[in-house]
């Protein structure tokens, strides 16, 4: 097998993945194993800069079983969905030799060899940011890599999708659609890049991390119980959302924001409809997503066209898509105005991510906050109602590019002589 | 004209009217003018006794215009709802005399004598309660009396429903159906009775008042915004209504409370999700909607089989319907365990309506509701969260009578001699 008379070589990549946020919305899946979903649906790419997954994977003929830390805690890798990937991913492993370290591996041995998997989010787990996709899309990213596997991002977004499946939009930068493909195998429920990040850089994205006491229905059972119970769901996946996949496609491509908007808001907003329409009813919004919701809508209206897209995905997060740069600074006044930190947080913990926004915006200190004047939509009559410290904090982005290997050693989550992390 | 040479009478009439809540959801009209509806509702007349709209008509040839007071205060009649109802009771007055008192009134004449109107509601009218189906049933059956009108209820209620759609199903007692109708003219789009309140009288209702800092988007404004964005809206009223209208039916004819708690909270989500389906989305629950949702939900299922039933209207109060008098006082227990009021409020003010409840839950004193021990559903090991304040107070009341004649001339709103509010 691997590697002749030489027993101690790790051999190791490490990757980085973004994360994504769909604008035409995955909810159902027609198959739970394979995870093949009953709509297509399109996201955008998160910069990795911001909100990233950093997977290391080593394989040592020294290592006695597989193993994986997430966030520096050892978790098991027993579940399907671990294992579907490592599975898939080993079976498409090539020859690989390193002469130098007297590394040889021949494809079969992939099988044979155990592997380690370090993986870090630089953005709270817990917090709904879409994690898994990041680290679903780098696990296989990063694995492939190692296992010298020859298949495209389009292939190996079909081995992400069985790790988690929004994962499989991970694998591009940019605009993605995840087609929900018609093999029974799921062979062609892949990811397809639309555009880079680079066709419509304008767009600045600032995320709402919204303070909520309520544990959250997991994703994986919200979908499965609205197929089961809600009748509008089925009516979304057929009828709704295969002219909206062709609409947003169109927007994108000719980077028209007010259809980009008005697509994203309202399809998130059916997204959430389906959920309320499940048995039990499932409430991923709250009250602070509601009026995050109603600035959004009352500013987009009194402008005469759409300058802020928002959505929300499992919990009560804004994502809010805003068209430029300078339209941005002024969300971002709007958020600080209506949503100010509370008194026990800095302002350099409350905005994180591209920081650079605060300056042209305006804003270098919390007397800069409580300065802030009301925005010109409110009526003057009306006293403008304040909530601090219903936002945790904001995140400050823009559409980035897809996963990449770190060639510096010293990004390696894992020890290179012992394979265990540093 | 009327009353040959004494000009001095008056003639008056008093009524009572319920409010009702639909259980099968009326959302959308087809004709804003005539309030023609895109499928047919079902609702539960709730007991006048506790809440109801006591409405006075009156004529006289004294009288130089048509003035109306509601609860205390004069209003404007110029309304397009107001006129459509007078209009249609006057053409259908017919020949009316009371030679003691020496009126003799022609049909033809009622057209020419002037209205005085004075109602009043036993419920605040902005707490969302159904104030103007109860207001606009009492209107017209208040008229159709003094008017001599012939026609009989379901007739009125084509009349009724003119002022607001939900008004037809309040001149039913018990369960009614507001069926759609086909005619372009509105003449079917009428409400007919299902059962009467005796068919199903366990049935205990309790209504939580919640306290909301919001405006709410009036219904008006509501159903049309719905009707014109929402796609999933459509496919509600056309697909899912008519079977659930059916099964309803049956619920109620068959007394089957399991299927009729499952269609009525699957109902009230289902036009929630519509409402969120809107372009701008609708919000009427908000985070103590939500827990109350989940509250009664897991206690459902603790349970094996639905105890208690809840819709919410156009606004974030829950209308919860137990089963019978011993769920609704498990269901007090919960509820107040959940939602104490807040320390500044006394329990005789924090529920009203039929209070014997109270004692039936051996609930005397506020130091009995700081007792209250969490409900068994709770896990020991989670702690359970209470939210005090969040409910104004509740309404304890049942499935009530149609609209009632008051024969009693002391409880008249309007003054015998000058025909003006007492």
């Amino acid at each position: 097998m691997a590697g002749g008379s030489n027993k101690n070589w790790i051999l190791m990549v490490t990757a980085r993945s973004p994360t994504n946020i769909a604008v035409i919305k995955y909810w159902g899946k027609r198959d739970e194993t394979l995870i093949l979903p009953i709509n297509d649906s399109i996201s955008v790419t998160l910069d990795p800069e911001h909100l990233c997954t950093t997977t290391t994977v080593a394989v040592s003929p020294k290592f006695e079983e597989d193993r994986m830390w997430l966030n520096k805690k050892e978790i098991s890798l027993s579940g399907g969905r671990f294992q579907s990937c490592l599975r898939e991913i080993r079976s498409r492993g090539t020859d690989f030799e390193d002469e130098e370290k007297g590394i040889f591996i021949k494809k079969e041995d992939w099988k044979k060899l155990h592997v380690h998997i370090d993986s870090f989010n630089n953005f709270p787990t817990a917090a709904g940011l879409a994690s898994s996709a990041a680290g679903f899309a780098c696990l296989v990213y990063s694995l492939a890599k190692l296992m010298n596997v020859k298949e495209d991002e389009g292939q190996l977004s079909a081995i992400a999708r069985q790790g988690s499946g929004s994962a499989c939009r991970s694998l591009y930068g940019g605009f993605v659609k995840w087609s929900m493909g018609n093999d029974a195998n799921g062979s062609d429920s892949i990811a397809v890049q639309l555009a880079t990040e680079a066709h419509w850089d304008e767009l600045v994205i600032i995320i709402a991390v919204v303070s909520s006491r309520q544990k959250e229905t997991s994703s994986t059972t919200g979908m499965r119980e609205s197929v089961e119970t809600s009748p509008l769901l089925h009516y979304r996946s057929k009828e709704v959302v295969p002219k909206r996949i062709l609409q947003m496609e169109e927007a994108i491509r000719t980077r028209d924001f007010p259809s980009f908007a008005k697509l994203t808001c309202a399809d998130s907003n059916q997204f959430h409809a389906t959920c309320l329409d499940t048995s039990p009813p499932i409430f991923y919004m709250n009250d602070t997503s509601h009026r995050q919701v109603f600035c959004m809508e009352k500013w987009n209206r009194s402008e005469g066209t759409p300058q802020v897209a928002y959505t929300f995905d499992a919990g009560p997060n804004a994502v809010l898509i805003a068209k430029n740069r300078k339209v941005a600074t002024q969300l971002l006044q709007r958020l600080l105005f209506y949503f100010p930190p509370s008194a026990d947080t800095e302002l350099d913990s409350y905005l994180i991510g591209d920081k650079s926004i605060l300056k042209d915006a305006g804003i270098g200190t919390m007397e800069d906050v409580e300065a802030l004047a009301p925005p010109p939509e409110i009526k003057d009559n009306i006293p403008s109602q304040k909530y601090a410290g219903d936002v945790s904090y904001f995140i400050c982005t823009r559409p980035g590019r897809g996963p990449v290997v770190l060639g510096d050693e010293a990004l390696a989550l894992l020890h290179p002589e012992t394979g265990l992390p540093k």
